[in-house]
């Protein structure tokens, strides 16, 4: 008998956020396992720190040193997967001697981010259960306090990696928006967000439901940068009774 | 000192998904208000069944029946605008007499969904907390067990009322879609996902995390009905090393 992989969305960052479910089962699990970058212990670390036992064994999956290469580049590409074969393999030796895994995954485990690269390598070998969590936007909306879809608005979500011309035409064509991935391409997403002639819409979100959030009108954000939880939300504005 | 307003997302279905921080709210409040169809408990209720400790005092808010009328026509739009009226003023009763309301709202509270109407009426007169919840589409995918969105796909979420030259248009233009407001929508958006030339990646989930959850391709449903519970992902292909 193999373990289980469990594999645990821990919602945008207050510790009160993650579900009840993934409170039961990240202190049932015998392994903890978390992404962080290297030489540091991680926001998902962090965000479980008052819900762990010490009671089990953690495995953090330290990132390589990535940032001198571009994402797109080869190295950068062969040095990923080296990465998640290794993590893969680390956590497999658990699995095969019976060890339940709870892999932890920021926001939720299927939207974006780390958890899916293992998923995807350990699926088919052993039994996995996926536990939903509360999106970052979602965090981030909260935050806001703004309703962001209503009746059949459409939301979009969109990466700031686009280039300029394909966010103008992509915010043209919804109803609501959120831009995630800004960090150094926070100007020219705000740029883009001008052009659709929706900046006076547009909130500026870092951080949500952290302890050092910022919520401020995008209109108001002039400074050009933008760190890695940070995100820009359009509200919808569709059929209201 | 009147009471505070709290906005608090259940989740998708699963009761043991509802956020730590919810849980606690819910079992605090002096007053808890969620909408239901007429003459039934309603779902939001029944999630919350297991965790309320009958302290409370409930207080559910009933729809009208409008089935007998189109959503954009006048008397619907007059019909809600009145019962949205009665139920802030229900609620104010509590609130004005210093009592806290917990205002239940299935998935996240500012993702579609009747909350919205009642915060935007009350926002200004009662402080309000807004507790994120994991929305039903991240139930769905979770059910589903397939990643939607990897490193820079964009995610389209399309409401099921859209005309079907519009539905295919935006599922050809994004990496990643959840369709919602199948019901009877769903042949017309079954057609527009073949059309756009999807139909062997789509997935259809129905009541997902609830007890009697369904997926299957949606390739291999073609009976034409969908219920209210129900959406069709199409997970992005992005980038992965």
């Amino acid at each position: 008998m193999t373990g289980r992989l469990y594999g645990i969305g821990l919602g945008p960052g207050d510790p009160e956020l993650l579900t009840i479910k993934a409170l039961r089962l990240i202190q049932a699990a015998p392994v903890v396992s978390y992404f962080a970058k290297a030489g540091r212990r991680g926001n998902a670390r962090g965000i479980v720190d008052p819900w762990l036992t010490g009671a089990a064994i953690e495995v953090p999956l330290h990132y390589p040193m990535t940032t001198e290469h571009a994402f797109d580049s080869p190295v950068y590409v062969s040095v990923l997967a080296e990465f998640y074969e290794k993590a893969v393999a680390s956590l497999s030796t658990h699995l095969d001697a019976g060890r339940d895994v709870a892999l932890l995954a920021e926001g939720d485990p299927l939207f974006y981010g780390s958890f899916m690269h293992l998923y995807v390598r350990l699926r088919a070998r052993y039994p996995v259960t996926l536990v939903p969590g509360v999106t970052g936007m979602a965090g981030c909306w909260s935050v806001a306090g703004e309703p962001m879809t209503w009746g059949d608005d459409t939301l979009s979500v969109l990466p700031g990696t686009l280039p300029s011309a394909a966010l103008v035409e992509k915010l043209r064509a919804t109803d609501a928006a959120v831009i995630m991935k800004l960090g150094r391409n926070f100007a020219k997403v705000r740029e883009a967000v001008e052009a659709a002639g929706l900046l006076d819409r547009a909130i500026y979100v870092e951080r949500g439901t952290m302890a050092d959030e910022r919520v401020m009108k995008l209109a108001e954000k002039t400074d050009g940068q933008a760190p890695y939880f940070s995100l820009i939300l359009i509200p919808g504005q569709g059929r209201r009774p």
